[in-house]
């Protein structure tokens, strides 16, 4: 079933052959490329072929890119470190993650009013973005400052709790849990995650995502959080205001076909470019592609895009 | 909705009134009752008022007394302990506990093949129920043997892995999960749950039940948990077998309409008592009544049954 704000229908998602012509056509169709980075411009700890210099191409070009990531666990910042380890040029402003995305929500969207804090169930990532924002906020990484085993005291409703973020948390407990679903119980707190993926690949794995830290919670109050990253159209409407984005002029690149191509799909960017060196395997993007949700073309690797 | 296996209409629940015959009525219509424990007999760690006296009157009027608890944190052999604790006479063999029953499950119904082992996210009333039906098991209480940070290295299919049983586990953490979700990737391996309670009242607050931690394996794999507690009928099967229950002269008494309430229902008993020392409130026994989902009758607390 093709999603409300897809176009009435949509091709079978179309294999690049290389050929320069061709490619080129592609190429020129945009201005600006968003690009998910695991799965595409690497896989955990090794970089993908040809990456640098398929980015340094699209540059050259005068294409301006924005990479969008749903990993919370890093700020931009540090995530800019990673780029800068593989040898691929960025700048800060250029990294779009489902931290800042949220962080950015809840300062000017939503404006969290004075005196009021966050829980965290997360990491640094969504620590560092929320401190940029000057948002207050407990727990994720910082102690909870009793034993575990003496939460029952500890939880329950807090008049200072404005709202629940969570993300992916790899130091995940009962007592953060808990403490939570403290929180939660009052209806007035808002229930946020940074993103929903059921999985985090790592080291050719499959580890429980994002989504396994909010679903818990989701099972114990009934109430599913608003996200902030991809698929969330939120965060492609944080993207349009901070990039001045060109929808009919942009092309979202992805590994993923539940998160990535339905965003840049559901979001109605002119493009979506799907590759095959992440967690979608080239019969479930042609299998996707007969529901009308598959990606309009699709390459091996990134680095293909060359030629 | 009425569930399926229940009567096609029942009486809205009936408040007994603390008249000695009409007392009596009730009581004479049963040969034995099964009794949920936390918010019926106790409330944690403080005994509800005449719950000794009460017990022992149905004892000396011939009753039979099961005690079903859907509490996996403890094997049969230490909850005899807490009822010792609150000189409340029994038997092991009077508590029928989700740990056991999913235990007894395991080795005699599914009958779990030699040299396969099952994986545990859950505390020592699991483990030592397996071990008393002869089940080998890791996970659980013991150290994985690897430094939670490198779990994605060790987690994966493991073809010695049979079954991943998850219960209330308070030491939960994201290498357990891993480790669980690598497993149940394979079709084959079986998902069990002792229990799916949503929550666990504990000091007067509600803290995340065992529902919360096969919670997130669900959402990352789709699959739900096969579950042994209440209300699941494989519960009730189990009891049938070992007490030779008459259903049509059994009671079940609890403090909760969805696990205990429900239980007695779908599972064709007599009669149904509700206390309101637990989760339940009385206007939700009300309100399930006209949903043909309420109890027989309601008491404030189990001591009333002396009249």
């Amino acid at each position: 079933m093709a999603s409300e704000t897809a176009p009435p229908s949509r091709a079978a998602p179309r294999k690049l052959t290389g050929k320069k012509q061709e490619i080129d056509d592609f190429i020129d169709q945009f201005d600006t490329f968003l690009f998910d980075c695991d799965g595409v411009l690497w896989q955990g700890d090794v970089l993908l072929p040809k990456v640098v210099e398929t980015l340094e191409m699209l540059r050259s070009r005068g294409k301006k890119l924005v990479f969008v990531t749903n990993n919370s666990t890093k700020s931009r910042e540090k995530y800019s470190k990673k780029f800068e380890k593989f040898g691929i040029p960025v700048k800060v402003d250029e990294i779009f993650g489902s931290a800042y995305s949220t962080a950015v929500a809840i300062s000017r969207v939503y404006q969290i009013p004075k005196g009021k804090r966050v829980f965290v169930i997360g990491e640094e990532g969504i620590e560092e973005e929320l401190d940029a924002e000057g948002i207050p906020h407990f727990g994720g990484t910082q102690p909870l400052g009793f034993p575990d085993d003496e939460v029952a005291e500890h939880c329950g409703p807090d008049p200072t709790v404005w709202a629940v973020v969570t993300g992916l948390d790899r130091k995940i407990n009962y007592a953060k849990l808990a403490m939570a679903f403290g929180f939660l119980q009052d209806p007035e707190v808002h229930f946020f995650a940074t993103n929903f993926d059921s999985t985090f690949p790592t080291h050719g794995k499959l580890l429980p995502g994002a989504g396994s830290c909010s679903a818990p919670l989701t099972f114990m109050t009934g109430r599913g959080p608003t996200t902030f990253g991809k698929p969330s159209q939120a965060m492609m409407e944080s993207i349009e205001r901070k990039y001045t984005l060109d929808k009919s002029k942009a092309c979202m690149v992805g590994d993923r076909l539940n998160t990535d191509i339905k965003f840049g799909i559901k979001g109605g960017l002119k493009g979506t470019l799907a590759v095959l060196t992440g967690v979608s395997k080239e019969h479930e993007i042609l299998e996707a592609g007969e529901a009308g949700e598959g990606p309009d073309v699709y390459l091996d690797c990134l680095g293909d895009l060359l030629g």
